[in-house]
């Protein structure tokens, strides 16, 4: 072409909150989801499949044959292995190939595996470690808000058309709740002015707010009838954990865990966890908070498609951050230097960064 | 890969009739579509927001909160000013930011503008400079042919498949209306032969016709009821006004005024304002014309649509012009000359650049 | 952006078994779809408009008007001449220019030529010459079970999502058929042992089955209806035709021709040919097969979209073969040689270069 510009914005400085951390957990399905079928998710733009083996267990390959490179999910499961559609090769769940129809020299079965990723099964979820052929370095981290432990639960999954930095901002992010969400849970009545705490570890970061009254509508009520200030903490835990947890008195106790999952540079898989311990009947809550719920998580996605189709149009993004701004920054310099560098120690204490005072 | 070749078309030379020319006024939209609600509009590939302030004055901001990059476009006008959808912050016309919710420190306020765009209005449309941030050099150009001065007029919009070049030569030109708009303009009867003045100054090209006979149809004869021989010019004034203007006598004027605004290289939205003063009742000149001017535009536009999907298949243009095609390459030289210097002055005369003899 | 990375599959080979072999024959179209109408045909990435002159040869040029280069196929043909339908241009089936409507120095019209090429018609199909204004440096291979030649044929087109040698390969590998079209032909019954013996030339590669059983199914008895072995070829010949060939004695005789057109690097246009001579009445064994032939040619460009779609998300391929994968490799150093040098000839004899044994 003659001329390389072209009609377009004005340049931004191009920068792009997406890292990519591999050497971690995600989960990649319900543990529900994958029953006797092949299932293809993508994890950290991996193409995957899922299957159960022969003892039950999950098993993730990478979603192509290594003969023809067509999709295994396609396939099928027989005996525990996983069966190609174009030629009917089989793989067991470490990836080494078991059959290959018609071949009358079996020596040459051997050494054509397909490329395997280690998994755990745990709280309902299936994890995926996202490096191929590595084992993993440590163990996924258990929830701790569980129906074992006395919890109700609700899983949810939804897409975030955003990068895991944005998707878990959003999550964590105080202020839009009043607009984005009004009537649902803020917004409503006049403004109070609060104090919040944010503590750093090497591993996480996480928001106290102090002096919070209780959040509006049916699902504030459930948690403190009788109103009041309500104690709450946002948290990020390094991969792609963000969440949300409520305290009144030692009965009520709301925890909302949001697990991330990059599908790619610019989607985010969300499986919600909100798990409960309240004076209302479970059913009750259940029956109230879960549309509430997803009406909230479809309206913080409206948005993020909106920032993701602004930010690759303009070539990047262009923030302006106030004080209030509390976990954004903190959540973006976490991933970044996981990126670059080791795994951050999880047992490191958290030591507050900043106080900050703002208006809910 | 290992080859960088790959099927495909033979090359062309590469060249593209694309001109980007930003120190200019564009049209946005028309006064009538801006009312208490964000209006999105791209220009010269750039997404605006348009709004109205207190005043009723149109404002037009780059369509990008500076906070976190979500649409503005998405929120809504809340007194006077523009409300982002996410965190409600609130942005002036000038895109000076005025309030962050839940922000305590108020100095923090300032400084976290958005992108604004100079705007006027007039003659019912809202225009906008085509550079970000900075003052307009010039006033846009009032229409001659209005309802003040006596004339009735037809506003239409459509969005032209084309650059602007294609879309302003498509306008001007006479030889394809025989072949393309058969029957609804020209076409239909014997050819007869006439000549072509063509007339050029800094900013403007001109074509006038000389001995042309009344056009064929509906329309020439409300034009020239007892036929004969009309007044025709076909021209181009930078930075992108088409225009078409019929004359017989001191009675009959017909004036087709076609404001382009490049959308993105390819997109070109027209807004054409057909006005007439002739001896025909105006209401009947309407519902003749309009629905016969509309058929027009989608056959122009369905030809632009095949020219740019060829020249992108084929990575550039290929031209190959005769001594008829009067207007498109002077109007390409226009372009690409204020493209590389400053603004052309508007108060030169036009002198003749050549004659032509043509059948039409 | 920051990071040229991305979430992506881990990073293959990214070898692509793409071949671009121009000066050959390509089937562009059936006899009987060009008519009195320009038709829009792509032949290696070429947009082409054929159309048949004024004696009912057809004709092929590139579908670009030189002029404003507008898609010629949008346009008619009158008096044997192609008509563009923006400005009425006219071309002859050689690509020169006849006509300019509205010029007046007809010398003008000299030299704006369309770009042409090469033409054949023969079998009941047109070909064109893959190279564009060039002299075709051999003749089309005639087929040879023809309906002239005492076979009924049956003849079907369909597109695959696969590159030409991925098509070509699928079409004639024998292990995927007990797979893939299980039931339709082969993997009911048990598996025999059988022998397979490859021989090459310089234009072609082909695979003899020595001790093949009678396929299952309707086919397979109409084949052969007592039963036993029958004879068995597989071959390819430059630069694109796939041919499976059946033979038990010398009365039942089976011919399936592949004729195969790269539309794109990705997008393979088969013509197939099915011929047969057969002991059963043509009109009972036309019903029987050519439901599942298309079931299988459906089949299996199901299973090249999956491989395409996965060889482009990993930006290359990344095979595995084993013995029995008897032809593609020999297809692709064959497409490889023919695209690095000189046409091959086509009169040398073929000579054996493996023998393999497989279960069929």
């Amino acid at each position: 072409m003659e001329s390389s510009a072209k009609l377009a914005p004005p340049p931004t400085k191009g920068h792009l909150s997406v890292a990519r951390l591999s050497a971690y957990w995600y989960v990649a399905c319900r543990s529900r989801d994958l029953a006797d079928k092949p299932l293809a998710r993508t994890v950290l733009g991996q193409p995957l499949v899922l299957f159960r083996d022969a003892a039950g267990a999950p098993a993730a390959l990478l979603d192509r044959c290594p003969h023809r490179n067509v999709e295994l999910s396609l396939g099928g499961v027989a005996d525990g292995l996983l069966e190609c559609r174009y030629h009917g090769w089989r793989f067991a769940g470490d990836g080494s190939c078991r059959l290959v129809p018609g071949l009358c020299d079996s020596a040459q079965v051997r050494g054509r595996s397909a490329t395997s990723f280690a998994t755990r099964e745990g709280d309902g979820f299936v994890w995926v470690w996202g490096e191929a052929d590595t084992p993993p370095a440590r163990e996924p981290q258990p929830l701790t808000a569980t129906e074992d432990n006395g919890y109700a639960t609700i899983v949810r999954q939804l897409d975030f058309p955003g990068t895991l930095h944005a998707t878990a901002e959003n999550a964590l992010d105080v202020p839009h709740t009043a607009f984005l969400h009004r009537g649902l849970f803020r917004g409503n009545g006049a403004r109070k002015h609060i104090r919040a705490v944010v503590r750093r570890a090497a591993d996480r970061v996480e928001a106290e707010y102090i002096g919070e009254p209780r959040p509006e509508g049916l699902v504030g009520r459930m948690l403190a009838p009788q109103g009041g200030v309500v104690e709450h903490w946002d948290r990020f835990v390094l991969p792609s954990l963000a969440q949300v947890e409520y305290r009144l008195g030692p009965d009520n106790h709301l925890v909302v865990t949001s697990l991330c999952t990059p599908i790619d540079d610019f989607t985010t898989r969300m499986y919600a966890v909100v798990a409960f311990r309240l004076r209302f009947p479970s059913a009750l809550v259940r029956a109230v908070v879960t549309p509430i719920a997803m009406r909230i998580l479809r309206q913080d996605a409206a948005i993020l498609q909106s920032q993701s189709a602004t930010i690759r149009r303009f070539g990047g993004e262009q923030f302006e951050s106030t004080e209030i701004d509390l976990l954004g920054p903190h959540i973006w310099r976490l991933l970044r230097q996981a990126e670059a560098g080791p795994a951050p120690d999880p047992s490191e204490d958290l030591t507050v960064v900043r106080e900050v005072e703002l208006d809910v």
